[in-house]
């Protein structure tokens, strides 16, 4: 049998967990596999591409564990009554091929994506950021916020949101839980106390929504939203005004905000700066941008943790996925109540 | 909630339908859903590659549907009491991005398998072709021989395999169905009076299963066990004796027996056959191959058939595998009983 975490044993594992712990532990995990980046298959993920959006598959092994993740992202689904991004992934053993996991992904990559925003600002940001302005505030918002808060203490929010509708919501979500939120009048606002910047936006063209004037040298940007061609939020001005980390770089020149500068542009690749092979913030005046796109690993290590956290408790289910016939050359004797003349 | 096909409905499936109904209406779709052949996005198979087997996603969409299969080849799994090859796979519903159907397919990738092969003897073997030589009884072999009769009705059958334990395993399941069933002692001797060949063994390496010498004229050879960069089942004089037909032919110039030849070696694809822009079998002494890899629109024509034949019975279940949240900006709100505090 394939063990399954699906959608209410996930929001049941999250709630009854701590938050925090979650996000901790997540990012821990994620850390560890980065520092161990050529144990890994590395591939840009596989993206089938129509009108509507896009549907992708990222896969990844490090030789004892495959993983692969199944995403999609269709900006016009919330319009629509559908979410933007859904998931699902999972983990098989190399040695002989069988798929042992299955987890809904949508609310994990969320997680995971928060654990991965809130491990490069660790690196990247100033020691002594206290202030984060965040311009986007849909489904990724509140995870950024909480991971940013348990990893670097960032407890002051200045948000900013086209859609009134969701600046409400994540005021609504988010003040309850202690966070100092001053809900700004445009993107620029929110940018003059700002220790990070989180871009995190859905519209599925070359957008621009950090005015490049109101930088401040410093700030490290955390850069979300573009995550594949033709999609992307930041101005080419803000790229050649900081130094660029990414995940994968193949992927990232394909997908992410660094689709718009020329194939050679310097960027360092965050598994480089974990394994102390590259400097990551090197001066308090330099401006960070981490171009993040979501990759692989960053799903083998988060459905490796919910796999090791759940193992043995009663949110893991099982499903008969896999045909397991007693003799293995014998698939068809599965079919024994076959009629005769069949 | 995704609609959800086990091991043990899928079973239940095949039992108590007609075997030879499902083998037919299989072969019917994969058919049609070939004569739209440029309705597909194709892309050869995203294959990891270890020493123990090769795990792979298949994608392909038209779309209106995307589909993916999850298929690991371990050739010594057998040895360790697992079973080579296990599957599953997914619909999904492009304009949204959001999976519909899931289900086992090592089963189903075994009808889907036979139905192909069906589906190219249909159009390439001598129509009054009434034997069939087999080499390799294992998993695949009753699948084969139940497909060639529905289809072609092709009744005799000389069987080999080096496993006496296989071969008595397919006489052993055939027999009671009806078939006239001749064990070899040696692969040559199944030739001598075979109209098809059908080879699946499932050995890593370039073997060699069919000696170039005991050919016939007017033979049509199902080649199915050369399936990855390295595995092959055909002495290359065996190629250069046929005309060669295949599937998507920049997939199998890398799997399929045809990695041994010229990459410019000339090969049809059969959806030219089925589109009447090729010829099929143009004389009775022509020797016809189908190296057949098994190609990403087979498990789409595959999923639909079974998603269209179970839809509304009890074959069906349910999993929570998509998180929904009623506003679809508002996926933190699922997390609705989180603590204040968290």
């Amino acid at each position: 049998m394939t063990s399954f975490i699906g959608v209410s044993d996930m929001v049941r594992w999250i709630t009854t967990s701590d938050v925090p712990r979650i996000l901790v532990g997540l990012m821990e995990r994620i850390e560890q596999d980065y520092r161990r980046w050529n144990s890994f298959d590395k591939t840009p993920r596989v993206a089938s591409h129509t009108p509507f959006g896009v549907i992708e598959l990222m896969p990844t092994s490090d030789h004892e564990i495959y993983a692969f993740k199944y995403v999609n992202g269709h900006p016009s689904n919330p319009a629509r009554g559908y979410q933007t991004v859904t998931a699902f992934g999972v983990l098989a053993d190399v040695h002989n091929g069988y798929p042992r996991f299955l987890a809904e992904m949508t609310l994990l990559t969320a997680l995971r994506t928060a654990a991965t925003s809130a491990m490069a600002a660790r690196l990247l940001a100033r020691p002594d950021s206290t202030t984060m302005a965040m311009i986007g505030t849909g489904s990724q918002a509140e995870f950024q916020a909480l991971a940013m808060r348990a990893v670097l203490g960032i407890n002051t929010l200045h948000v900013w949101d086209t859609d009134p509708d969701a600046l409400a919501k994540f005021v609504r979500n988010m003040r309850p839980r202690g966070f100092d939120i001053t809900v700004a009048s445009n993107s620029g606002e929110t940018l003059e106390a700002a220790d990070i910047i989180t871009t995190c936006t859905a519209e599925k063209s070359h957008i621009s929504v950090l005015p490049p004037e109101a930088l401040r040298p410093g700030t490290h940007i955390n850069t979300i939203g573009g995550d594949c061609p033709g999609k992307t939020e930041l101005d080419p001005r803000v790229l050649h005004l900081s130094d660029i980390f990414v995940e994968y770089s193949p992927q990232t020149r394909i997908e992410g905000e660094i689709q718009q500068l020329d194939p050679t542009h310097p960027v360092t690749e965050i598994a480089s700066v974990l394994a102390g092979q590259e400097p990551g913030r090197t001066s308090p005046e330099q401006i960070t941008l981490f171009d993040s796109v979501g990759f692989a690993i960053e799903d083998f290590s988060a459905l490796c943790y919910l796999r090791d956290d759940v193992a043995g408790t009663d949110y893991e289910k099982y499903i008969d996925l896999v045909a397991d016939p007693e003799d293995p050359k014998d698939l068809f004797g599965m079919l024994g109540s076959l009629s005769p003349v069949g």
